[in-house]
């Protein structure tokens, strides 16, 4: 991850290790500043407020905040309020409970006194291991673009690949590379001739605003299109894959994701564009097989559909970031945040351990033991 | 239609018959303001700027610019330079053309001290038949969702009849009544439960300002809901039928109409949910089949992707309306107007004439000599 000239992550811990640090990536992609995270009741609200999201940032972001939550008192009920607390935040993130699960566990059976330590441990052990895991996402998607540029009739060897992504799970998702992104970054880095479409992402415009923010600081070309536009985009032939993260992935591998990735997948499917989801294997959830039925999908709320933040581009206020209105008075609004995207629909999964069916036996294959 | 009490139409002529007004519907829904034009230059710019939209709307616009261009000079150089003019505002919408060479050919063979009282005649009349047409959609419309409602089971026979619709395909895109919005109109003074789902329709956002507006001011129960959701409330039982509109349907029944039309309609055909298309017979073009290969798209500008107008809730300017920026300077935007959805996922068109398969055979039922 490169922001003008610098290798960042999106959470680190602070000198005195009684903080810790993230990008307010609600700022984005206007103003790029950072928040010090110092109580337990912070972490839960840069988690609701979405100054972090992603689900993979969430979990590290979780996993810090129970360990200033131990800081502050290491007791039993303690650790138990702050695990709801957090747990709470987010619902339908499935690794935010995997990871307050990690560290809780970690946690329970030492003395009071060692407990806010080992938490930080094991935070900053789940951080890392989420870059190490984006990064051989990143080259298991690398190896599928590679093949999908190489299978492409000679007349269009010399154009782009053209592929389009939904919401962010870039870095800006995740503590380093992202997932979906992870394989656009190495291609990029590779050397090869990659162009992506960002849908937008309404309502929170994760895409416009995250997406083609890490992408324009990585200098890989990508245009910003409406979520409405990709099916015509498929149509004619100038989608060559879609690539989306994941929020929860079901047993037999229906993947829950932001709210009209199932829309982009119905278009990849008509048109015979393949449909990727990267996801580390912990956005698995080995209890829960059809994921329309079964898994709770949170309403946010109204006001980021009635309403959408930006930066003024003239008159009063000018430069400044505002929320504007954009339907009448008295119109109410509905927002799901997450759809679910039928196993049937995908082509395939790409996980730190390689590249599976979505099925309940292609998961097997890479998580035997699961 | 009615607003606050008052029955209106989109577009009037104005005493002295040489100006016409119109609603300006680039102020909706947050100021409601009209405009007067008085010349051929006016009406394009009204078209082009979106000032008024809408296909039917845009013919008849079209249709007083011309005669605005026969007061002005009614010589054959002005009708033809008026007539490419105005044509070339808008090059999608078929029936622009439709209504422009109506126009010029009632006018065409006349004596030039003849010509702007005959234009003028024939913009009325289309003005008024496409009232007649757009009620008539309306009761054929009616009959389909009082079939719905009715074929429900009993367990649902208290709940709201949920449509979903794309755009706005209501009295502001026609004269009076408008193509799709008219069955929901009708519904609701016959007395039926109904609720709509608003797509807000990005970029423009003709969904979350217009028809939430046009819904609002007729007391129509209705919710705006970003166009990534439709496909997930289909999946979970909310959406009883989808209704849009179209700005040209090919002989075989694929329509064009507001990009992310053909996403909902992969997703209804999904989740066994009907999709029909409202349409006068003059958005019909028995020259096309193939809609996805022979339909020019318009590309707009991207200006309308990375930025989007709203009324400023708070801070500098507030109440005022103003653009926002969404994504990173440099980012660039790419922006098709509209997408093809294929007739095979077309449920039924609904024309002036009732109900028809979209297909050839079933458009040639009722057109049978066109």
């Amino acid at each position: 991850m490169n922001i003008d000239g610098k290798a960042w992550r999106t959470i680190w811990l602070e000198p005195g290790g009684r903080s810790f640090g993230v990008i307010d990536q609600t700022q984005l992609p206007h103003r790029f500043t950072t928040r010090s995270i110092a109580s337990c009741d912070e972490a839960a609200e840069v988690i609701r407020t979405m100054v972090v999201r992603g689900a993979p940032l969430i979990g590290v972001t979780g996993a810090y905040g129970l360990m200033l939550a131990l800081h502050a008192d290491p007791s039993d009920a303690s650790l138990a309020a702050a695990f709801e607390q957090l747990n709470a935040t987010r619902p339908t993130a499935i690794n935010l409970r995997w990871a307050l699960e990690r560290v809780r566990d970690r946690v329970a059976l030492l003395p009071e006194s060692e407990r806010a330590e080992a938490a930080k441990q094991e935070a900053a052990a789940i951080a890392d291991e989420d870059v190490a895991m984006c990064e051989a996402i990143g080259e298991h998607g690398l190896r599928i673009f590679q093949e999908l540029a190489a299978a492409r009739p000679a007349e269009r060897q010399q154009e782009p690949l053209r592929v389009l992504t939904h919401c962010n799970a870039g870095w800006l998702a995740t503590v380093d590379w992202g997932t979906a992104l992870a394989p656009i970054y190495k291609a990029h880095r590779a050397g090869m001739n990659i162009h992506v479409w960002v849908d937008e992402t309404r309502p929170r415009n994760q895409g416009a605003s995250l997406t083609a923010f890490e992408l324009g600081k990585e200098g890989v070309p990508h245009t910003v299109i409406v979520d409405n536009a990709g099916g015509h985009l498929m149509q004619h032939g100038q989608v060559d894959a879609v690539i989306v993260g994941t929020d929860r992935t079901t047993r037999r591998g229906d993947v829950c994701n932001k709210i009209g990735t199932y829309l982009k997948a119905l278009a990849a499917r008509d048109n015979g564009v393949p449909f990727y989801v990267a996801l580390p294997a912990s956005t698995i959830d080995w209890t829960i097989d059809d994921g329309v039925a079964e898994i709770p999908i949170e309403a946010r709320s109204a006001a980021e559909v009635t309403a959408i933040q930006g930066r003024v581009l003239s008159g009063p206020g000018a430069g400044e970031i505002a929320s504007v209105q954009l339907s009448p008075d008295g119109s109410a609004g509905f927002n799901p945040g997450f759809d679910v995207t039928p196993a049937r629909l995908v082509s395939a999964l790409i996980t730190e351990r390689g590249v599976a069916e979505a099925s309940e036996a292609g998961l097997r294959t890479l998580y035997a033991g699961s």
